[in-house]
């Protein structure tokens, strides 16, 4: 027998998340380009943020098509997520960089786990908004170059990459908090494994880090 | 007959300084979205902004296509560009809105003279950079919203507009002299009238910030 789909709250809980989760990866990468070295690489992170942007109005429109404005939907994870933003500005190009490449593989592995908890359109939606793997491979090879000029940078940024870990697991918590619901219900019904996602999401962050040359 | 076709040097020259606008433009509106005083208007202004980075990515790929380093084309113009923007940071939500209305309006106008100047392909490309009237269209609501709750506003704005132009004034003669020859050369072959320019510039402001209920 197929699981229940889950409830209407659920999704619009979940889906306000991750909007939000874009649309201040939006501006944090915005914000972050001006700290580039050159042009190319400033208009490579603008370009990085503008995808998030785009994807956040792909899940907009499916909060609007669910009877829910986004702003509300958004509205209870804003004290978490920018929270978690405001304690991790990076100082440089190489923690901004390893910042966008560590938050956007942990929020593509969330964003995984949560699409297997939901049904259709909504599954389809979620995976649609993974980060294309280009941008990945951009921020690894610039955090790889930084690691290489200089052996103390692996020291800086493995510490670094650390506190941004630090910061959205306990910001995570908070999230925990606010949600309406949504991680228990769908949990309930088998789709969400919590103690398990944040296990999967530790073990696969530990694994980037060795891919970039740094120490967890 | 028909005017020579502009020098492969001067399209280049002004495709550089059109790219540049945008990827600035797009920066510092990302930047100033985080004013907002509510979550729908910041991801309104964010999506101003993608669309600004968009068009940075058209422009750099038909400089690329024309065999030029995009970050080439835009270095004579980091200068003046970025000390527009560095001098005109916005203090609230409203001299945002306003800074973004007036800037893209007047670099739509100057796109479009440009624009007359340049051959096909060139310049369906920089029409095709226009600013979808749907932004206009908000950011003129926002500006009347704000002079409409409070008539003092007014004053405020339309001495904020008038620094905005006047910085921009003082830019673009700085812009004018480190083009490496684009505008004399359009100039020379009729496509670009820089006195005239200027002149329809002014007015073309003027007669919007009358629409916006301000004061030129």
């Amino acid at each position: 027998m197929p699981a229940p789909e889950p409830s209407h709250a659920a999704v619009v809980d979940l889906l306000g998340l991750v909007a939000l989760g874009e649309l201040l990866a939006f501006e944090r990468m915005a914000v972050d380009a001006r700290l580039a070295p050159d042009l190319r690489r400033r208009a490579a992170l603008g370009e990085m943020a503008a995808a998030e942007i785009a994807n956040y109005r792909r899940l907009a429109d499916r909060l609007t098509a669910l009877g829910m404005r986004p702003d509300e939907a958004m509205a209870p994870y804003v004290g978490p997520l920018q929270a978690y933003h405001d304690s991790t500005e990076p100082r440089d190009w190489a923690e901004a960089v390893t910042k966008a490449y560590v938050g956007d593989a942990v929020t593509d592995d969330f964003v995984r786990e949560i699409a297997g908890a939901l049904a259709e359109p909504d599954r389809r939606l979620v995976l649609d908004v993974l980060h294309d793997s280009s941008y990945a491979d951009f921020a690894l090879a610039e955090i790889r170059a930084a690691v290489g000029s200089d052996p103390r940078v692996a020291g800086r940024l493995s510490m670094w990459a650390r506190r941004l870990v630090g910061e959205a697991l306990s910001q995570a918590g908070r999230v925990a908090a606010a949600e309406r619901g949504a991680f228990t219900a769908l949990g309930a019904r088998g789709g969400l494994d919590v103690p398990g996602l944040f296990q999967r999401l530790t073990v696969a962050h530990a694994e980037r880090m060795t891919a970039a040359g740094l120490n967890n």
